[in-house]
């Protein structure tokens, strides 16, 4: 069984998505599955679709081809690619998208036309004309490497995790990702906020200071907490509420970490 | 084959859907087939979810998989579930999300790490760290009797459906529903109207008096009208158009069927 | 392995989907695969339907089975039908949705509970009661000739695509579709423009007159221009921008290809 996922910024109002779907069980194995990751990325958005990335691909089976289309430079210098990487296959544009999978060891090859076996693409839909028919012929158990792809010689695009600083007495960090219900999840994790004496506080820009809990429930419906979310990353949130609207708050305000004790 | 569906209000701006389908494909068996249902459930609505599964889950085949994520109160006393129900499983938050299925005489197991041999999960993601992974587990065959998890002890969280009021020479109901087309969707049903005499009126709240039709073409391109919907539930629509925004209506208002004749 | 593809104006926030696709599970073979397009088609919008299928149908393979439901007219006079077209099957209202996949010659059958061994269906939705469980009947492999359905007699319901006016020194066009990103695609094809001499400029309605490149990249982030788009069809973009917005246009604007030379 061969499993191909899609991660897009197309939204499904325009055909873009069901003419990619249409290629892969048209050249795809008999035994194809597609699975929908996202199509409602932020237009163009790399960066979201890289966060996006870093917290599902990890949970995928070997095997899995993902193909991702945020392509903002599609028919301009960047390259295709496919990178193997988590034990899985990444067929998309090299423009930042896998930044954050990637180790800087990985096997890529460059996606081209013609060992491929296909015509040349049009300038504007390199998902449906390169990604997906490529992912297809992936999912048939030809590996890259056989089709004499050229393998990447430049480094591929990888992006800088942004690191929190730590220091004795806080911890400095930003909002890395606001979520749909509003939760503002930063780039601090637990094992940085450890060495912190006494009661935990967390500001975000200039705001409120707000108190660290376990779960939502420590806090009253509308009241404003902090917790370690569900990949071990400080967010701020407010129960059954908006934190983002209550703090006005987004992607790149500072979070600063102090401890009273 | 295994079908596992997913009704969550998560959307899929972020990637808290696809963690969950790479954590299905990962543990389930390899001819699992994941169904999306809805990401679309507002935020936290544990009473959209209720309508919503009230009227999908009696559609999908024995031994089908449901897992639900609305779940405002994650991380707090609310028992994480697996109910057999309709002859399928419902793996999901006790907090009502399935309360409008519930006869009360049902199996139902509570959800655990250790015997599902499973980490601790996370305060704020039950949906990937124990749901998905208990319907993977489901899906492979094994049922939830089998792994030793402790049955519920205390009755689930039911939900009340309002009965509409029949008297007379009236019917008197409530809005249960607006639908995305703007239809008023009511608790009424035709044989609760079927004791009225004479041409049949239905008015929302304190606005106009619309006749009830069989058909939306008994009416012209914009005209406000009542039938009966898809569920045998009377509601009032307008051609083409958006009642609940040509009525001002909403969740909760009186609807009353009266006649003339 | 039966495919069965669902292209909506339905949204996901209520169940009707979710129904379709119980019907489709209980009703099909065990090997059905469910494949979304759409369910995203602007609320009863048959022209945007019939433009989204003009460019997906074609990609999918042979026996694919198409299920369809922008149905404004649902209970009314209009037909619900299968017609084989491109090697496979559509299924829905004969409203237009497939009006500009129809060449006249196909062959098509008018959809009928009896026949198809159904009850009589809601008056408002087809897609649950007739057209889901149609669609499972043929995945099981029985075509809709052997079900004793009546031919249709008057012809189906096509669209007229607008065809662009070539002019010795310009070609006249409109805004055909405008996608999430804001392109304005227009129905103008490159064999139209291929006669005009020197440098191409495109303007919509009265606005600023673009330029003809092969790529986004060839003008800087921000600036607007014209290429010929994943169809064929001429585009006015902004690059990594909204067309639409900072042109302020809209389906059906005049678009005039003029040349300099």
């Amino acid at each position: 069984v061969s499993i191909v996922t899609l991660t897009t910024d197309f939204g499904t109002r325009d055909g873009y998505v069901a003419q990619m779907k249409g290629i892969l069980l048209s050249r795809g194995p008999a035994d194809l599955r597609i699975v929908d990751l996202s199509h409602a990325i932020p237009p163009q958005s790399v960066r979201d679709a890289a966060y996006f990335l870093r917290h599902a691909v990890p949970r995928f089976p070997p095997d899995t081809i993902h193909v991702v289309v945020v392509d903002p430079g599609v028919g301009s210098a960047r390259r295709p690619v496919v990178v193997r990487s988590h034990g899985q296959l990444l067929v998309g544009p090299d423009n930042g998208v896998f930044g954050w999978l990637l180790k800087g060891d990985e096997e890529a090859f460059v996606l081209d036309a013609d060992p491929l076996g296909l015509p040349e693409p049009s300038a504007t839909f390199h998902g449906r004309d390169l990604f997906a028919p490529s992912a297809a012929t992936f999912a048939t158990g030809i590996p890259p490497e056989r089709l004499g792809l050229a393998p990447v010689e430049e480094p591929l695009h990888r992006l800088k995790w942004p690191v929190a600083l730590v220091e004795s007495r806080r911890v400095r960090g930003e909002v890395v990702h606001v979520d749909r219900f509003g939760n503002l999840i930063s780039n601090i994790t637990e094992p940085a906020v450890s060495g912190l004496q006494g009661e935990v506080h967390v500001r975000i820009g200039h705001g409120e200071s707000v108190t660290l809990h376990d779960t939502y429930s420590a806090v009253r419906v509308g009241e404003p907490l902090a917790l370690y979310g569900s990949e071990g990353l400080l967010e701020v949130a407010v129960r059954e509420g908006d934190a983002a609207k209550r703090l006005d708050a987004r992607v790149g305000d500072d979070v600063e970490v102090t401890c009273r004790g």
